[in-house]
């Protein structure tokens, strides 16, 4: 019962295989090798993006940190929702990249930038003011940290109104594939055809060790993106390990069947807590927000459920109910979200599991 | 017959195991995984220093960088040999992680920082002189980068200056276990035994896919590394992956086998090379830079032998004859050695490999 | 009629006097000249602080900057209030002078960090967890960017505050001699007895060409400070012309007396303006905020006032009334806020020049 | 008798009559002065550049590492001599305003980089290999720290070969009037005509309380440069006060004066070493280094001379004989340069003044 989050997952065996095969004399390092090739047409394939240029990386704080300062100038801002990811959880990462950008809040409901707030913002942005940083970027999240989902139009909308003052969109991927299959879109609808210049994409949360995908629809920053990877200590002599990885993730589309099953154990979950908790926001992929009685948190506990209070300053002080954070992956059965809802309820295990059987 | 980089082998297959091994279920994140329980355990165990603080990375210009700059304020002087790795190939990632420290060069044979210089250069350093940037640390390779080893008493005597001198001693330890059994010493006698405060132990190059653990023998810096870590976008979240490799790596000595093999391998060229190319510097370990004569060399590039030119700035076009750098790792066998030294020398390759059979 | 800004004015005859004398002979530079010892001992009698340390540079932004980076590691947050000059005025300055440092908004009235916001936010600040900036410092501004002013009880409970959970107090003091006279207290007072680490106290608004004061009240920041100076390219080599200043408008409380009448020419403003334009701050010194019709700005335009509309990306597109920031200087006349007034009122200047007489 | 900097110098009284004049009334703050309006024409119409940008900044350290920055990304190398000050004396000022980029040295005799060794430097400079910093600009310094003087060929050879590779060309003159008098050139000619694209304009060491122009011959960074000077805390709000200095100190030729002036005196003590002490280098201004017995260094001592020992790190306890760094500047009179002279030899004064008389 295990949904403090989708990077305590493994990897599906296909991964490990794949390891295993490219395991194989010698290869040219620093992405030189030929599954990066393999991989960087794959990518180009799938995205619809003949001039994409793609690099990998293993981290995705140091993909969003490294995406945004080859776009974002020192004095720049960084347009973004006070939640997330590149805001509130990488230790000022974006700030240690870009040279001290600022990330600037754009407000919304459910974790996801409103359309008249970022054009109310843009319009006040103090541009070719020397005394205000100047706008630098547009940085949205998709599946969003309150684990809502931008639609294609929203990204559209929100990308418009960034170029219109000339600003670039960067996508934070991180659960890119968690969001395209509950959108139902192609990958070229989710991120160039709506306006997203630089995306994210996340191997790691959704079945990878550590190997994520920084995508340019735009390749004019490559050679800077390359180098600030370098000095970064982000280019990995033995990149036959990521890039072997990745490929064997979007071949056959496993990357996909991963993110899907991820989903449906969370709605499994959502349905399930419906009417014994409640959910803090509209499910836009793998993540659920919800609170519930003390009393179902004991249980949880007791019988070694592993999840995150939430907000994240939740205590198990917080007064009755108290909020949860659950995180499904390709991982999770349906005995897992089976077994926590009936432990969550109080009912007789064995009888659920019976029933469950 | 590939000699280009250790960086270019593959990984034994104790390593592919060991992932298939603790690829099961969930594992806690961010460092927070029992292999990295096991893995500190070995290395304080190994090493002989139960306080030391032990954290992974995935790449050596992370370990170097990060390491660096938890010691080395933004207005220091980082001192070390010109050629050194962190001056010549990171890219500048010293000076980006420590915020705009100063590499100062120290002279010597070898690659090697002579003791005279480094006591010379401190004598002149500046302390105290706000005009001035201010005394750093030391920065050591082992091996170094020409491929010569520092021996434990070399180390001790740099060290000894440079605590005189009230600064910290850094050792880049890429090819540390290749150094560990050229010198035949404890990993305790080569480090803080001889005055070594941080050691980057590099895996990479020596057996694994991308790990390598900065042990800090004083763990006064740790939070801080930490810190620095993450918003350097260096803390992997399935973080069990790095350090399942790294704890199959150092168990029944797997590592020192490996380095132990990749030494035996260069000895063997360097053997082979004498009377058909000039060697250029004492060998160290696992490392040779020769020179031989341009008719050679044709005939290894007609036979796909891959190595760099030497030095660094080194191209086809030079006159004759032409120098080389060339590198065996864990992966490199008794056949491509042979089969370089006969290509080189222009015997029947027939002939040679009924001889060397 | 300038109330543009208080640093449009110019320099007091005796500010120009003290130049002119100390413009003999030779002088050491970078500090070590007679005039900045005199200054020191002068700023530590004033300030009752026989320990402290004093640093002077040329511009606030400098002063704030270094300040906060003298506390703030790169991985802190600078809690402050979303008006901050800091936060909007400095182009990102403290986020360059720190490496990145975040700085987080606390909420407040009238641009005054509020008590139970800051115990608030720090109870929730994500100490100790590593995908979270750390705590780092408090920065207030006395006066604030809305001209209102803290009490000394309202500095001391912030401080108070700031230093359970270890945070030093920074003080942007760039109107800080209109808070002090306008509160009566000493500067002791409002300074290190209310718990106030730094001081940046501002000349150059208040009279001087371009001086601020970096005053440690504890000295232990001091030498990291003078090499963070000295990088930052604000280590002046004709140092004595900034420390001659600050010691002529030191002495005999001409710092006092001049922004006593900027102060009491804001008052008079204030006064004037009551009935005509709703007044949008409590006026804590010589600074007011105040929205009044169209025409009566037509009418301030046309005979040549200035100032700047507010808020910040106030245009004169906007619906009718508009706001105005306006500020008086020790330089500013009865007669330039008199005319102001009268022209605003769209009375006779004749007229209301004998009514005022 | 003051010879350790043009720094320790004061400032004419033409420049005290131009601050006076120039505290009148109200005045736009951050460089939207008349004075500046006036300063900018004038040194377009002096150096025949009508399209140059002029900023000012209050330090050398300043106006150098913001012009590095506007040209170097973080990832270059700025190629410099060893003893440059951007190297030697800015506390890596260079480094944080860049954001990190290498200072990397080129050979020379006498403080000038040598035409030869940078050609070999570019020809072998890594560029366009990721684990290499990227070159990115040429820095000279004119008079160098050796007090020599590159003449206008020689800029213009080494100009030749920086932007053969694509290189801009940074001049820091510091004392620049200097080595324009002294040459016997125009202000185009010893810049943007010999191929300079940055001149950092001292005044401070000329005449100057500080005062430093930043004059782009391409203005295409200018705007870059603004923020940079911003967030770099170097944008003065009471900015009249410096460009009134500059103005005043260009009209006139005062400029000229002053260094013409300086360099007489320097020549005048080298005339007079001459036979007493071993010179340096070929003197090119207003700066000689020479080594004469301790003897005479104790009678100076004892006279209260004022001098820097030589080099840097000299001390009293140096063997004999002893060096120093004898500097003039525009206040320095012939009574200072004899009285030094007939000290050093140990004449009776009143003899020599006679003598010299």
């Amino acid at each position: 019962m295990h949904f403090a989050s989708d990077n305590t997952s493994g990897v599906p065996d296909a991964i490990l295989d794949a390891l295993r095969a490219a395991n194989t004399g010698f290869a040219m390092g620093y992405g030189a090798d030929r599954h990066m090739d393999a991989l960087r047409d794959r990518i180009r394939a799938l995205f619809e993006a003949p001039a994409a240029e793609v690099f990998l990386v293993a981290t995705g704080s140091a993909a969003n940190a490294l995406a945004c300062a080859s776009y974002c100038p020192p004095w720049g801002a960084i347009y973004c929702h006070k939640l997330a990811h590149i805001e509130v959880d990488e230790c000022s990462a974006p700030e240690f990249f870009t040279g001290g950008a600022k990330l600037t809040h754009v407000d919304g409901q459910d974790g996801k930038i409103d359309v008249g707030a970022l054009a109310r913002v843009l319009a006040q942005s103090g541009k070719g003011v020397v005394h205000h940083v100047q706008p630098g970027m547009v940085s949205l999240t998709n599946l969003t940290e309150c684990g809502t989902r931008y639609s294609v139009s929203e990204i559209a909308a929100l990308a418009d109104i960034s170029h219109s003052h000339g600003l670039p969109v960067h996508l934070d991927g991180a659960r890119f594939a968690n969001a395209l299959v509950a959108e139902g879109c192609s990958p070229a609808e989710m991120t160039w055809r709506a306006g997203v210049d630089v995306l994210c994409l996340g191997g790691t949360k959704n079945g990878l060790m550590g190997v994520e995908a920084v995508v340019f629809f735009d390749p004019a920053q490559a050679w800077e993106f390359q180098l600030r990877r370098k000095r970064g200590g982000h280019l990995p002599s033995k990149h036959r390990y990521l890039s072997a990885q990745m490929l064997a993730w979007l071949e056959e589309d496993l990357w996909l069947d991963l993110a899907r099953h991820a989903n449906t154990m969370a709605e499994r979950l959502e349905t399930g807590l419906t009417g014994h908790a409640d959910i803090a926001y509209p499910r836009g992929g793998n993540m659920l927000f919800a609170t519930w009685p003390r009393a179902g948190h004991e249980r949880l506990q007791a019988a070694g459920a592993e999840y995150y209070l939430w907000p994240d300053h939740a205590t198990w002080e917080d007064p009755d109910p108290i909020g949860a954070r659950l995180v499904t992956s390709w991982s999770t059965t349906k005995d897992h979200v089976d077994r926590f809802l009936t432990t969550l309820a109080g009912q007789n295990a064995l009888a659920s599991g019976a029933a469950l059987g």
